[in-house]
């Protein structure tokens, strides 16, 4: 064990850890064991990164053109094994030094210290020195160097997030293109419509799924969106925006240098105070993931609907994906619409939670952002994992009954709908009622009450007549 | 008393009563007090009057066309009338009449219908006729025609959206202006930050308020956004967006007379079936809102805190607009700050019932389209209202200290984190000690620490030097 | 018109007009249109009554007690007008003068004000009197005395709830009384259940049935609970709790006198800082009424599906309440569900609203109380509404087809459940796979691999055997 | 590796893989990382050993009875290996082995198929067997015996909560005792009160700290309440809670034997479909529980405010507990009250995520207890957290400066409402203007304007007459 200090006392900690007293003091005084995202993390190197090695430009440039001052800078070396330990950070290694939970107090303090600690015990490790000998190598003065809790954190998680929106993009991409194979394989195949869980006019398979399509498109748009919504960062900013204390070389370098680093266009905000102090983007972000699992909730009702035991007109089957009960055998439910439905309200909690705590930030800061980004974080990775199994498990293998509804469709009333333009609405209702009282097609119905030839129609039952978006006069009047 | 009748039976109606069966029944069945907004009861009118107009015009190219084809139309004098019962409809007429209470079942049946029997009886009066006499003009056939409920309402429900945004947008922008307005009368007004609610390193009031500027600028932009997302509409599609038994004259036509009749430019969606089923622009429009609320509530709740009497350094004075109390004289409350931050709350939890209705659509509908559009009706009115107390009875009035607390802050030992880019961190830490220890501000101290020259630290004080973003290293170096 | 002034300046006020200055004020500061519920209006003029009425008797004690002290009272005229108009407030009138929107700043003090101006000007009126003369009757040291915005208004809040929880109570009570009409009359009645909507072993409509009884039995003993929970009131406590400047004769006996004049059992709190400071009991009262709300769209869910053209099972019917299409002639919706659901999903937004509000109380106060009672009425009037709807219009003339579903059920294969306990696990496993196999039913399965006498099989296939909690070991073995 | 099969084809297993396909399954079917909450799963074990106890008890009694009729039972060493199997479940053994995330579809079925794959693989290894060797012991025939997800999975999670409710009951006792203990120690320390952020008439910290003690007492009192409400489980039940093909014998014991084993109090429901169907009692529970997070972010804001750099009157000072900032030296931050700020906002969003999906129960069953329960369980924890950190970080070691704040309060006009019993409220108003006017105390304003003998003054502003509740007519008149 190795002893180490802050202004309450000392405490012991294993020889080898990473971590020091201040991640220590966090897990004691926030005694919860949500996972933190490790997205957000590796996040949290990269962004370091970008800061030791915008520290390591800076200093260059200042060191040539001030040699004669005499300004003090950290040395090389340890700029060096900081930068490599860093970039460990961002590969996800030493996660296991990472002992802050995600729900906890402070804007994200134990977050930074912890990795503080981390960058700063493994560069003593690469210098050969024992973790704790924090003479050499800071958590403060060097691992911390120009940052701020506050700037660093919501940085990361910014990173964090849009690096999970490339992923979310392809995802419902993959999924747009199941729906257009489905909407493919099911063109003018008729089916009963219902409104209010009634039947309505009828319609079919491509049209409900070229439905699905179409919201889905939205999100994906909606994504994109949300992409450029955050993509102004902090950092540079320190404690307040203000960028006290910190050279202005290093604020209007160091974005540039993530954006590098990263690959992604993200931007250094116009106004550090605002983006330090105001959290609406994360509600706006949120809110706006929240219409794709409204949308994703939905179709996955739907087809659950479709395909379940006590649809009446049952054409639509899911694929059977696992055992569904431990009592009565060849039972199978529809458990991936379920998987969808139940993520997708804890998105909705999810973004009560995010918006009710960015509404309680207090003058310079919001208190709550870990919380509120691991919300974030947890939400997004619902729906990327939603839009892979909607994709692998659900539209992959759905398939459609051979023999069509067109039999019940030509049974329900509501059918003669399509006629009223060419018969009148007078007429048509009478083929309603005869329908009704007989229990009988329209076709047999007609036969009776001859209001329309019959060659006609059949024409005008066709899939693609029925479905046509208006009636043409010249259809009606050239009869 | 009149009576009429329908598949149940029958009903008696006040003589003059503009409303018929279909609303009593629904009066009967939803006993519930909430009135319905006539903000969307008017733009129903609106949307009656572009149908009963692109019928008109549907009639006229017929009847030339199809001259010897006796296809038979809607008189021209019903065509009149009804033409102009929905004109008072759409200027708020007869709204005593609509007598279906804003949370109901049915996807807006009953709206549709109750306003379908007004504009009937109005124009049967307008024809010296009895109210009633459906013979001569009926609810269905004629103010109808073309017409699905879940087509009218939800049209209706995006041009009221719209119109209210216009508003919406207006009084933001004035907010804006009253907020540029104080931020321009406190320029580098030095003020203690604080950030969790402890003393961080120092800021100006103008920089506060240019963060909510900034916020509330996002918001504006969002409201245009907004505008964006719901201007595509359905109407013409019939009961499921397949456009049955409607003309395909009308179905191209409608929109056009109904942005020509609203100024507004909406347009025809391109997948009706898809915009009447999916309702996730609603969930979407109104979590950006949302936003706009956040955003509000952080303002007030702050502007509340430093203007109370339990804040140490009061400089913010907000107006004193009514008694605030009923027993201690002289108490005078945040009222305006505690109003909005009410409408705020409620915003959020109409936000929940927002996507959680918008989530239960089924197949080819979403049964519960009237709670949802109220629900987003009453969040734009709020923040209408919201902003218009701001801006007269919160911003307009609200006054500053002459001293400033300039005091205070160079008596808060963070002051030196603002002179470690020149004396060092050590150093700075030495001055810290001191000002703790005696109780002095950071003059004070360097008169007796004497490290740095007092006319440089006095100049570094100075708050355009200590809001600068960043320190230059010439500034450091050429000491 | 009149002119009153306060503070900040004069009002003109229409000369008739029950309400003054600080009403206006309110009404401008507030812009909101949301009606206060006249509910609550009549419960504080009961409150106010009370409190008139102890101040009667306590004038009187001290009066004969200390008749020679010379203590200054209000005079016993002004006292009897006042209590004169509080009745007429506690019996609704003059709410055409209630000018105060229902979402407001301040924790209720422009309510209490304006009913005190309401009160005062009615006592002026009584006396002959211009509304207006305050040097007479005082909306402050008369209307007011020995009250506390803080405790007047949660007080009637109670007693306003207590009430609407006792025509709550009677409603859960009669829906009770239908559910087991329902339940009475299709005992034995098989039908298939579903869980996760697939086919699962059987069951009987008077199951279905009894597990709704006995969830809303518990409805009906929570708001017997709810009660208990919400009796304690702060009354007598003034602004903060602590009784300043009232009598202790006052405060012990103004709660006996509303428990005299309310008829309900409500008590003092032991703890009047605490009960004026925390409003957890609003939080649990409302949480505990979503339960209730659960159980309803819960069950309105199950009548509006099974009940529902896509339901393949189809043997109960709901009543027909209104057309249900603008177009579609014949349709009809199934509006009473849906209307319960919107109900539901509208407390359970509520329930949000009530309990962020209610966490953000501050030292001594929760300023949110206005929108928190607004929204816990809203929510106790939508449930009565709910069970209202529900026992007229759906329960009422619910009907069940004459045959039922047995032959469903013995096709059904999850009907060998049942015989596993005779037959073994494996050889019923065989009657599955043949009934599969042939699309035939049980006995017809049974016929060709005579596992199991036929008489006995169809025995064990009648109602009461199938549905039977548990088999006794007796019926296997002595078979 | 080892190979199992299921209908849908075969997966490769790690050979000595305690779970099995059907967990594999699950695991690919839901791809979320979620954790399940080790509570509930070793709630499951004992719940199993419950059933295996009860089934050998049943094979005794119905061996002894029915010898001659060869039933054929379960071996008896397949019976000891699994029970020992589940007991060790019980104790949070082969915990590594439950792969199935906390968000899942089904209501259940995956926990509990793994759950029955870890005992039958348990035991075929005390067996001496290789996993996976499932004609020896089968997951469904023995494992599962007279069970069924459906009432196995919410009973065990009943076990689950009542076991953590025990927790929280002590741990919120043992908060109440340190309120107590700060109360005690604070009797009578005069301070200035506030409503709505605006000085009110004067309080007390113990009375503060006593209205946290009532609202924390409540809690207490709760948490023994929904222990009452959730005691019924549905054990035995089966499917549908029809106990179909379960003996008699075993549902009329087996829970009986799961009180023994855990000591805690359950009863079996009366209506076992109920039970099984409906979810309300969740619903209420969380509920309950969300008033007490209420209650605590009531008080740890207060706490926070009170103890905070931009507080005037600071007199309460919170422990320090961590270093608060990665820049600015000796800042420390509320943590732990931002700590419990966080959790209580999770747990409201918690709550609206149970309400939500309880409502969505369809007909016998409700598929989304596994969310339901994560989130139950989530919410149970978090409280006891914040209760544990509450009493050992924040409450402990609360202080309070030595010199009061009565001069603050002497100086606040707010004081002279004291008076207006004694003086009037006329001659009181005298001496608040006087107050404002001179920036003056009360006792010097009544040294100029003599309203009140100064002795009298004195006493009257003493602590305990300031804060008696009421002021007795014999104290004014006899003055």
């Amino acid at each position: 064990m190795r002893t180490e200090k802050d202004f309450i006392g000392s405490v012991e900690i294993p020889k080898e850890a990473l971590y020091g007293i201040h991640s220590v003091r966090a897990k004691n005084n926030f005694p919860d064991n949500t996972s933190f995202f490790i997205e957000w993390y590796k996040a949290i190197g990269i962004v370091k990164q970008a800061c030791y090695e915008t520290y390591t430009k800076f200093k260059q440039a200042a060191s040539s053109k001030y040699a004669d001052k005499n300004i003090s800078f950290i040395n090389d070396d340890i700029l060096e094994v900081m930068n490599e330990a860093a970039i460990e950070v961002s590969q996800g290694k030493h996660f296991d030094h990472f002992i802050v939970p995600a729900i906890q107090g402070g804007a994200g303090t134990s977050i930074n210290l912890n990795i503080n600690e981390i960058i700063t015990n493994v560069s003593l490790v690469k210098l050969n020195e024992q973790p704790g000998n924090y003479n050499m190598v800071d958590p403060f003065e060097h691992a911390n160097v120009f940052q701020s809790t506050n700037d660093v954190i919501p940085t990361a998680l910014k990173v964090a997030v849009i690096s999970l929106f490339k992923e979310l993009d392809e995802l419902i991409n993959e999924v747009l293109q199941s729906l257009e194979a489905v909407e493919a394989k099911t063109r003018n195949h008729l089916r009963q419509a219902y409104t209010q869980m009634q039947s309505a006019v009828p319609s079919s398979y491509d049209k409900l799924f070229s439905s699905y399509n179409n919201a889905l498109s939205r999100d994906w748009w909606r994504v994109s969106k949300c992409f450029e919504r955050i993509k102004e960062v902090n950092l540079g900013g320190g404690a307040i925006g203000t960028g006290i204390s910190i050279p202005s070389y290093f604020i209007m370098e160091v974005v540039n240098q993530l954006q590098r680093l990263t690959g992604l266009p993200i931007t250094r905000s116009e106004n550090l105070s605002d983006t330090t102090a105001n959290l609406d983007t994360f509600v706006e972000v949120h809110a706006t993931l929240k219409s794709h699992a409204v949308n994703l909730e939905k179709m996955v009702s739907d087809l659950r609907l479709m395909s379940s035991d006590l649809f009446i007109n049952r054409e639509l089957f899911i694929p059977k994906k696992q055992v569904g009960s431990s009592i009565m055998p060849g039972k199978v439910n529809p458990v991936i619409p379920e998987f969808v439905i139940s993520a997708a309200h804890k998105i909705y909690a999810n973004d009560q939670l995010i918006s009710s705590l960015c509404a309680q930030g207090c003058l310079e800061l919001n208190a709550y952002l870990p919380t509120i980004g691991h919300a974030l974080i947890d939400s997004i990775k619902l729906l990327i994992n939603c839009n892979k199994t909607i994709k692998d498990n659900l539209l992959a293998d759905i398939t459609f009954k051979k023999k069509n509804d067109e039999e019940t469709i030509f049974k329900n009333p509501s059918i003669t709908t399509a006629l009223s333009p060419y018969i009148g609405y007078h007429k048509a209702s009478e083929l309603t009622r005869l329908m009704n009282t007989k229990s009988c097609n329209i076709i047999e119905a007609n036969k009776e009450l001859k209001l329309i030839d019959e060659e006609k129609l059949k024409s005008l039952l066709k899939p693609e007549q029925l479905l046509r978006l208006g009636y043409r006069l010249k259809d009606v009047s050239e009869d």
